[in-house]
């Protein structure tokens, strides 16, 4: 499986920053979610649907997260996903928040597909099949 | 009605701060619902068991606030919620953040008790008796 | 002075909402600065260029804010700033959250400049003359 | 390096909740850092101290979490750190999120001792020595 991945543009805000003047390191994991969502969204599943339409959703499992350099106020970072692993009621994703050509952030994202109760269920194949086309 | 009320102290944390150096704006409002929780909790309403005992749940319709000197990295603040009136539906509190002597956020917020729907509910005697005391 | 504003599309994602299914009441504020920060870039005013090009910084003296209607996850909202009143060293903004032609959320939003030692600060000739031609 | 660690009850509130019902998986980050805070604080170095004190800061380079079952609204959780391995400009700590004997998050956090330019910079030996004591 070869991804080109999807990415989304992200403005760094005050509400982001800390008092070292730099983007409080749990607020990556916000900028990445968002570009999960989209993602998804992208591929036709709003996030607000896969309850109603798949009686699922996707929760996190796992974060493995480097911090190699700090965003600052302002800046205008790029945070990409990249589908790596496709399982049967879970997936790994790669993601990185870049600024301009620097890495700043590079993550490892293990989510798993649940009902409401939290009960592991099998990714639906309409969705795996879009997914695996990203 | 003559309240004593009811205050929390709160913790300064990265977190809170943005790059200003400073409490972000909106995180006062955080502080001041964590009171506003812990004051129910210890009036004997857990927060988490007002839909399922009583149907109903509170939800702000207004703030006004007014910030008078920032909060910093590591303060240790207090905030305090007084009732300020008990309507049929609603009541209006008054919440302030102070850091020792010097009150830094002052502000007045209106309750609404509504429905998980979003209908008005008259709060019920049971709290109301309760939420006088404080 | 009359005014049309300026607005930023916001997308609701789950770190914004609760577990009341809607979005967190403080979290209104986050994007209401998020769309100021838009607007004084759009000015010409980069947010991280106010300190090194003019002395000052804006920080919120206070907000008056209702709450009409809750937005939900995957909402696309708009979320607009209007200048209601320039001051010497404040300004006062009108800010709105709609989801089509549903208003969410109202505030007045009162600004002043200052600088980095809080003390106020004239608001610059420059800056002023941009921000009544929004 | 035996170490009982340092732990802090962190009540949930709306604010770190989502549409889900859940603790938001960013959120648990914080609190993992208001516990550090706290930890750093009661070996007698308070947290913004370090810089005018020791000319440092510590950042987070790496975090390795693991979310095992969800924390809800109102939940009373013990949150908790324990140095692993202390390093000249690095430290690797343990850290984990309770309730009551459920463990809800287990980390592995790597801290790095920098300048406020971001430069490594070896961790003094009055702060080791305290450190080693938990």
């Amino acid at each position: 499986m070869t991804n080109v991945g999807y990415s989304l543009p992200v403005r760094v805000y005050y509400e982001d920053t800390d008092a070292a003047g730099v983007v409080y390191y749990a607020n990556y994991l916000r900028f990445m979610e968002r570009v999960r969502t989209e993602w998804l969204n992208a591929c036709g599943f709003e996030i607000d649907q896969l309850v109603p339409r798949f009686g699922l959703l996707f929760v996190v499992r796992s974060v493995q997260i480097d911090f190699l350099q700090p965003a600052r106020l302002n800046d205008r970072l790029e945070v990409s996903v990249t589908l790596e692993r496709l399982g049967r009621v879970s997936m790994v994703l790669r993601q990185v928040v870049q600024h301009g050509s620097d890495e700043l952030c590079r993550a490892r994202v293990k989510l798993a597909s649940v009902t409401v109760d939290g009960v592991p269920k099998a990714i639906p194949d309409a969705i795996r099949q879009q997914l695996e086309k990203t």
